[in-house]
């Protein structure tokens, strides 16, 4: 046809890296969050949500140094030439927050917050440029008593999501040991915190990597440098033998007891003020802890801890889920961290000039979703409604009763609302919704005052395993008065 | 200091038209939304949830015709050229999932959404760049038994969230009614649709503004034209006077009962086939709403409704709040509209080029958290945290096990993070967190194993009332045995 020549359809594509969540990711994801919330507020913790857009400018990290800032955000001009962009985090937009709103909100401002954020980054396989973050930090808290809280408040959210204890345990470290263990090394002056910088950042990522590169790895990294399987270099950080037996010494402090692990972080770090500060620090959030109930077994002190991120400048933490999962290839793999922290000090101060405390941890929302699925701890299905048939669709209002009135009893249900004729598509679309029953009838039942209740569930049973005669004997459907539909369907349901 | 030359601070500011929402906003929206969630579900609507970005080419209406598509939306271009955006709405997003997804989606297939769009307007008061939308809509449902259903699960979500019964009426009318009339008044040719479009589109824009411009002010649009206050002059649609009559008659149609309205509405529509089959669909719904319970006190035929919007094709419906308000003025007004919606049977066919016909309804979520606050049915202020003070901060785990032990009989607790030096800092950070109560223990106390409570709630009542005397003789204090703290703040909470 000729009017088939109008501008080409548009194509119905979610955009490369993002995703669409339908019915049980969406519930799924609802009751664990609220599960965390539930415990944040108990905490003392109030609700935050920002806007999703924020002026590059209060973001940070990615000011427009090229026409466009593009680098890492999703980014756009307005029409008075400002750069707005969509927030790459919870924590960039906590921090202008704090600042802007500082003479109204308490201090210390205790918040959580859940939600999207977005990533302009390549995506990849389950890689998104649109996912879910769940945060929680306290602002004005110079004490490292906050510090313990949110670790202590950690366990007790993977506890309420369905996480039992012992299939997690929060590790805690500290910068300034590591700090403290790095000038011990001779790799950080504290007269000039500026020397050195470039070899202990590749000292901080080499020791992150630990998982993946083991000790050797490590060490290739921290000395002369690391040639990976595919032949590529790594730049190391010139460390000597010496300099990297102090370093991994530290990676390896980890001993049977937070005292003796304590005991020998002092013995690594006891030549540097900042170092036996972190150690200390880590003594005192162990014994906030260990009164509250929170022992070894739930948050340790572990020093192979240190976490990618730059700002951190104090206590830093990670929830790693213990229990084997197999991996792609169907090996067994400790499961992994879900959720990390830490103090840091100078987000805030980029906006007033003036320090302000903070310190707080994030939850990979997805990675603990999946974490739940791989314990059976919440399944992918979502109970589906009871469906109200059409056999005369000049009854419409009869159909329509009975699914009220199963409503009205608090019965999920529905009305078959799609071209009645097929009689065949209204049980296919039975199956689709997951339905555990379908209500039917006919103008004979109508008469008689009956309807006809098909437990699609036993009745899918019965089609797989029953011989043709057993099938045909429909064991799966019972007559019943239409005004005992209501009893019999809760009956059913076992929700009686 | 030579070192503040560095480059000048970021402004903290949320970017302009966009706003954050601190707790009680967040709460109080989250219970409504919930409520309402909980009924969508009953009926057997699924959540989905899409991403926020979306290309612009799947959002439609805003096709870039200029260097950048910023008519309306934010929108920006991805490094392979594409324009990207963010959702202005969420019925455009379900179109392109209900296109994308068609194989895999139950049809017909009933979704919820909530969550923010994004606007790319001149911001003003009372009117956002980001805000919230519930929406519910059935894709794939011919019959008008789905606007029936939709209809009456408006209906039953204000109930839910605490909009008594008549307080809310749900007014359904019908664009083919509409449509009808023009065509008996002669300004719609059905041979030739596109014949007086403009006129109809300024008669449709008219009648929307009834509840504004008073009748004259209606008849003058669809007349000649219309000069307001300020002397500006609106092109009318240019209907003779017996047109306009017929128009206007269309509008007063509303009798009693919704039988007599639709008897009106024949004579007026009488003479059009589309006219006459819009009737026959709202007697349809009156009916099949009248077998559920939902009499006209509840949901109403009324021909003055008509929804702005263009592309809707069948049935429109309005949910409108009756109770009185006053306005910024000190005029009673009725509250006004808090949702609407209509069939739409032509968005998915965008994309896949067959019809896909599609009923929803779309609540405005600050506009029903607003009617639930003139209403009193729900309070701004949220439940503040039971506050452990410090008195000596070398007892900081004496604390924590206080407030710890409280939480554990979920009781919602903090210690005082801050600065513990001024005490009467710790008490105004406890009345900024509008805490019920204050728990203080100083040396003295933790040698008699005793406690303080302070009921600050009846310590401030006392503040504004008592005298001197009263107020020294400390009657909102109270000691009690350390070991009783739980149960006495129980007591005091009446929690027990």
């Amino acid at each position: 046809m000729a009017k088939d020549k109008s501008p080409r359809r548009p194509r119905a594509e979610t955009p490369k890296g993002f995703r669409d969540y339908f019915a049980a990711d969406v519930t799924e994801r609802k009751v664990m969050l609220d599960a965390i919330a539930e415990v944040y507020h108990r905490y003392g913790f109030d609700p935050l949500e920002t806007s999703a857009v924020e002026t590059v400018e209060a973001l940070g990290k990615f000011l427009p140094d090229v026409d466009r800032p593009n680098d890492g955000v999703f980014g756009w001009q307005d029409e008075e030439g400002d750069w707005l962009a969509l927030r790459y985090d919870l924590t960039a937009p906590l921090a202008r927050v704090a600042a802007q709103f500082r003479n109204d909100l308490p201090s210390p401002y205790r918040r959580f917050a859940m939600g999207p954020v977005w990533r302009n980054e390549k995506p990849g396989p389950g890689r998104y440029r649109q996912f879910y973050q769940c945060d929680a930090d306290t602002v004005g808290a110079p004490s490292v008593a906050a510090d313990a809280e949110i670790c202590a408040m950690l366990a007790d959210a993977l506890e309420a999501v369905g996480i039992p204890r012992g299939d997690y345990v929060v590790r805690v470290n500290n910068r300034k040991v590591l700090n403290g263990v790095m000038e011990v090394a001779g790799v950080l002056d504290p007269s000039d915190p500026s020397r050195f910088e470039e070899a202990r950042g590749i000292v901080l990522r080499a020791i992150d990597k630990f998982d993946r590169l083991g000790e050797a790895g490590v060490r290739a990294l921290i000395g002369a440098g690391r040639k990976d399987e595919s032949g590529d270099f790594t730049k190391g950080a010139g460390l000597s033998e010496a300099q990297a037996d102090t370093v991994m010494g530290f990676m390896s402090a980890k001993r049977a007891t937070g005292a003796e692990t304590c005991a020998r972080l002092r013995d690594l770090a006891g030549g540097s003020a900042m170092g036996l500060e972190g150690v200390a620090e880590l003594e005192t959030i162990a014994a906030l802890l260990a009164v509250q109930g929170y022992g070894p077994d739930r948050i340790e002190i572990d020093p192979a801890v240190v976490r990618g991120l730059g700002y951190y400048t104090g206590p830093v933490f990670e929830a790693e889920l213990t229990f084997e999962i197999l991996d792609e290839k169907g090996r067994k793999r400790s499961f992994g961290s879900v959720a990390g922290g830490g103090r840091y000090d100078d987000l805030v101060k980029r906006f007033t000039g003036q320090a302000v405390p903070a310190t707080g941890v994030s939850i990979g929302v997805d990675r603990l979703l999946a974490a739940l699925r791989a314990k059976g701890r919440t399944s992918g299905d979502v109970a589906g409604p009871v469906v109200v048939t059409v056999m005369d669709r000049d009854r419409m209002a009869d159909y329509m009763a009975m699914a009220n009135d199963l409503r009205a009893a608090g019965i999920r249900a529905e009305v078959y609302l799609g071209n009645p004729k097929q009689f065949g598509n209204q049980l296919k679309y039975a199956d689709k919704r997951a339905a555990p029953l379908a209500v039917i009838q006919g103008g004979d039942e109508a008469l008689r005052g009956v309807v006809q209740i098909k437990d699609l569930v036993l009745g899918a049973k019965i089609a797989a395993e029953a011989s043709l005669e057993e099938w045909k004997s429909q064991p799966a459907q019972s007559e019943v008065a239409r005004a005992d539909l209501v009893a019999e369907v809760k009956r059913l349901l076992g929700a009686d």
